[in-house]
């Protein structure tokens, strides 16, 4: 599946994700009116809004971008219609050749990740048959339980031809109370980082690992030496607009070879519609106002990568 | 929540949490073979199953014991109709006046462990009209993304009185790889358990916190200095049986009242009938078994805390 995702990014041009995290709040009010029409103001009728909001925004761009991002919490929160949603999200994404990364954040001790990488990157047996419950094509993956909680995960990578990005150095403002931690004079996340990289040797496609990592725009001087310590890693970098991220932020997550990194943007993309930049689009055309972010997220990362 | 999960614990005077994890390994032939009569070997029979095993248990166990804690990746991993049953075993245990723990292991940036805190302990709003989705009393909780990861759960604790136990040192053996990494001289997990005291302190019951720890019990002596650490947080031990744990480990969790720990057993409890020990009870009367695995649990640990 990286060597797919690679693909994608080289036949788009686009080294970016699209984070399909539809709070209500982000979703027009005239979709939200139909769904809740149909289904009332129920778990139903939330889970039908967000429906309706991602296959718009999908369908307006799913030529140009190479992976989307659902973040299942915004699913989750929707209980069993929500995740439902969830489920059908990521088939229609994958119907229209999307690689979809599933924002799960999972982790825990061997049993139970096995589990996880089961129910989200392979089968689950029941019986004498075989069942693919979530079907993502690439998770993200919490590493605090050490080795034994990852290791499931990559021994369905393998199997299954999947991938996973691991928790390195997240976007958030507090990420390092923990993670920036000094141990022997290096923080905890270089740790990670290595052992991202040990752990994707075990687990390589054609030129990239089945291992990734998460590192966030937000910290473009760690970017820099992470990209360094995990040379096979491709690193999904959120953070990017909203969160504060700029392109130029952006050019040491990436490799020579114009490859390695892949920015994903939520809020900048899904709700675009409601920044002033492209408010002559209206609610009603949100879809082409997403379009049209993309394609200036995709300048404005290209510009940055040119003029390194 | 914690108020209650400590009057549970006195009443019942068992300081122990059965983890319904079922893995479809664990489930008496019997049960599967009605469940896949009426429901096909599908992920709907795999989860009947799971759904009549659980019952039966509980039926069985509900009396003598404060609380259960589903493992909701066990149920994850059969999709939609797994996560119906998880919702499903929650409700019913707490119409059995059992405290549930979701042990579900979120954690991510601010908005979405906002979301997941929603969708397990909190309220979603949708329209004019506000849901429950999944309901639980506590959940587990990952802090590798530090504070403002988890400042969301701590603000729906404190308005629905739900709690949250935080992963501080988990029970798998390679917990030490990131956890024990020495900071200025002290492990990771030190720090991590100063903050969920200070975390704690923010969202007090009557005599603990609503934010309690998860140690393992394979680390008795970490166990210890934990103990010391946060005061007012309860301690969720798992580790206990299946993974190595004894009731001799687990006196330096409590405190000197006797309280403030709580020991998980889950396939030394749930699968008791596969033992030896309990082999008498025959597979047909597995609740019978557990009932059996329970007393002699709250024996050990309570016979450990009289002659500490």
């Amino acid at each position: 599946m990286i060597n797919r995702l690679v693909e994608n990014i080289k036949r788009t041009g686009a080294p970016i994700v699209v984070g399909l995290d539809p709070m209500l709040d982000y979703i027009p009010e005239h979709v939200k009116e139909n769904a809740f029409e149909e289904f009332g103001e129920t778990l139903e009728g939330a889970a039908e809004a967000v429906w309706q909001f991602n296959k718009e925004i999908v369908d307006k761009t799913c030529d140009l971008i190479p992976a989307v991002k659902p973040q299942i919490a915004m699913y989750e929160q929707f209980g069993l219609p929500g995740l439902a949603v969830f489920k059908r999200t990521v088939e229609y994404c994958q119907e229209k050749g999307l690689v979809v990364i599933g924002d799960i954040k999972r982790g825990d001790i061997g049993s139970t990740s096995a589990a996880y990488a089961a129910g989200h990157i392979g089968k689950v047996q029941v019986g004498s048959k075989s069942y693919i419950p979530f079907g993502e094509d690439f998770i993200t993956v919490n590493p605090y339980l050490g080795s034994d909680g990852v290791n499931p995960f990559l021994k369905v990578c393998r199997e299954e031809k999947k991938g996973m990005f691991i928790l390195v150095k997240t976007s958030n403002p507090s990420s390092g109370e923990f993670q920036d931690q000094l141990i022997d004079g290096r923080p905890l996340y270089e740790l990670v980082g290595e052992k991202v990289d040990a752990w994707g040797r075990e687990a390589m496609g054609d030129t990239y690992s089945y291992v990734g990592a998460v590192v966030g725009a937000t910290y473009p001087e760690m970017g820099k030496v992470l990209r360094r310590i995990m040379p096979k890693a491709y690193i999904l970098v959120p953070g990017y607009g909203a969160q504060g991220g700029k392109g130029k932020d952006l050019v040491h997550f990436f490799n020579e070879d114009g490859l390695g990194a892949i920015v994903n943007s939520s809020r900048g993309i899904i709700a675009a519609y409601k920044q002033e930049k492209y408010a002559d689009f209206g609610a009603e055309h949100f879809g082409d106002a997403s379009r049209a972010a993309v394609r200036d997220m995709v300048s404005d990362i290209k510009g940055a990568l040119e003029n390194r």
